[in-house]
């Protein structure tokens, strides 16, 4: 928190202090279960080396560029909590909706944003690689910001249109909106830390993208079937009308009795609506749609890694998978 | 509006292509009679090249940054309005009070300013500038946002507190909220264009920080005493509570009746509780006061810039100078 570029006075330290305290409550809460995208470049450049020791440089650097990520995750999920106006975030209030904050937190969200660059200017200003971290940055926030774009427009309050919901629709915000800034950064991170011109690793790229949209559709799949007690919460996508990847695959396969149900009772918070989506999700076997495309994905994921020339590249991108693969929280 | 890293959908471009019409009429509205900091790169880099005739390129790569500044203040304004609960931007509403936009306003901020890293990678890529660009910018925004929160934090909504409300204060505020990024920039712009380190121009920096202050004591000055006719608004300052020059300067030269009278008035809408503030303004004299300030503010900026060892640079700062001082709107 020491910059030249901004004296603080007392009143802002404190300020601060409370954003940041707030902060690490929100990582602490959000990372753990998911990927932690932050130790996630570690790991990565750990196997890139080969098993080579790393140096305790290496070690600190891999860190701050985990940091940068997990303070890009902190201010999308500010800025989001506000745009859904969303309640809580793992069982606390979002930050926007603690007292004296509002909308306030519109500029902390933009705040968090800005550590990333001062991050990067402090310990990596001297590296050859600086300049393809900020454009890398730069890049992975605009695509989220996009797949945000997205997903806000199809979903747009007072305009329920199941008609919408077409696989290509999900893709598009799930690849932008969370790909990115999940799989794909973290691992350019380590590729520049060692060296590599991100130009190279389109294969690399395209491979973490189709990841990020595997994790998504599990994601959509364990809101509806995953155990309450085991992903730490109850489901509500339904309830929010979500464009998830379940209603997607439920409206290519119903014949037109089906698709008024589902047009009836999809997207309201009545118990026994949800009931009546949850059993018509029955009737068409998504569980087993889900089963064959995750063994379909993991299947021609294996089969794209294995083609990668250099075997710890190969290492890390399965590293990923393996975290993943049939994951039930 | 063609970026590789994301392909846009029909929907999306109808989306962006609404966003953007409004960011152009928001320009239009909220650059003229100020500054105009977009086309002051041009007008820098001219006096930086002492006459020479600007090549097609200089004056295309000139306006590209100019550019990204707008968009810099596009971003701040959407999210600050949100922030302040603005209803009216020059006489258009606000953007999140457009039908449909709401709180997805800020996304849509979020999305003008990743703009600008898209203009500076089309453009100003293979520069040997490009990495100072990218750092000046971060750098602004930081101190942009910086100073929004001190904004915040000494505005805060049910802590209307006159004792906070001192110079110092006044001066940080309107330092990192406002001079950064609409003096320094530009003329931090023109300069690297031209070649420049910008760690060799501390002198101009400071020069350009303090004519940002002073125009802001001029924004303050005329909210309360401009002619409404010339300044094409009524201001709303001592209603809203504002930390304004003028309420600083009266708080240094109060007594006790005096002090009770603007702690019991400042703040209201009440038109006769408004009336007494100016009043009281007026008994203290403010308008002396600020005659006096303005001359010795332009005494002293005449002497900073005169002690900077190159013409063409003094030429720059006096020609924002002059732009600026006396003025009536
Ligand atoms: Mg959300
Ligand atoms: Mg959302
Ligand atoms: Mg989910
Ligand atoms: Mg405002
Ligand atoms: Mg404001
Ligand atoms: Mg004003």
């Amino acid at each position: 928190l020491e910059d030249p570029a901004f004296e603080f006075t007392d009143d802002a330290r404190q300020w601060v202090d409370r954003g940041t305290c707030l902060t690490f409550n929100l990582l602490k809460y959000i990372v753990p279960g998911k990927l932690n995208r932050g130790l996630s470049v570690i790991d990565s450049y750990k196997l890139l080396k080969e098993g080579k020791d790393l140096t305790e440089d290496e070690v600190f650097l891999a860190s701050a560029l985990g940091w940068c990520i997990e303070w890009l995750q902190a201010y999308f999920l500010v800025l989001d909590d506000i745009m859904d106006n969303s309640h809580t975030r793992r069982g606390q209030p979002c930050w926007f909706r603690v007292e004296k904050v509002g909308m306030i937190a519109v500029n902390d969200g933009v705040l968090l944003r800005n550590h990333i660059p001062r991050i990067l200017k402090k310990h990596f200003r001297a590296k050859p690689y600086y300049v393809d971290l900020l454009d890398l940055f730069n890049e992975v926030e605009f695509q989220t910001a996009s797949g945000q774009m997205i997903d806000l427009i199809t979903t747009l309050e007072g305009e329920k249109d199941l008609s919408k919901y077409k696989l290509s629709v999900h893709r598009r915000i799930v690849q932008y909106k969370t790909a990115y800034y999940s799989f794909y950064i973290p691992v350019a991170c380590a590729l520049l830390m060692a060296g590599e011109n991100l130009d190279n690793h389109v294969l690399v790229k395209n491979v973490l993208i189709e990841m990020g949209v595997y994790f998504q559709v599990q994601d959509d799949y364990l809101d509806c079937f995953g155990a309450p007690e085991v992903i730490g919460k109850i489901g509500t996508d339904i309830e929010d009308f979500k464009c998830s990847w379940l209603v997607v695959q439920a409206l290519e396969r119903v014949n037109e009795e089906q698709k008024k149900v589902l047009y009836e009772n999809y997207g309201k918070v009545d118990p026994a609506c949800v009931a009546k989506v949850k059993a018509l999700y029955n009737d068409l076997n998504l569980q087993g749609v889900f089963e064959e495309y995750e063994s379909n994905s993991y299947n021609k994921l294996i089969s794209s890694i294995e083609e990668h020339p250099s075997k710890p590249v190969q290492a890390v991108l399965k590293s990923f998978l393996g975290k993943i693969y049939k994951r039930q929280k």
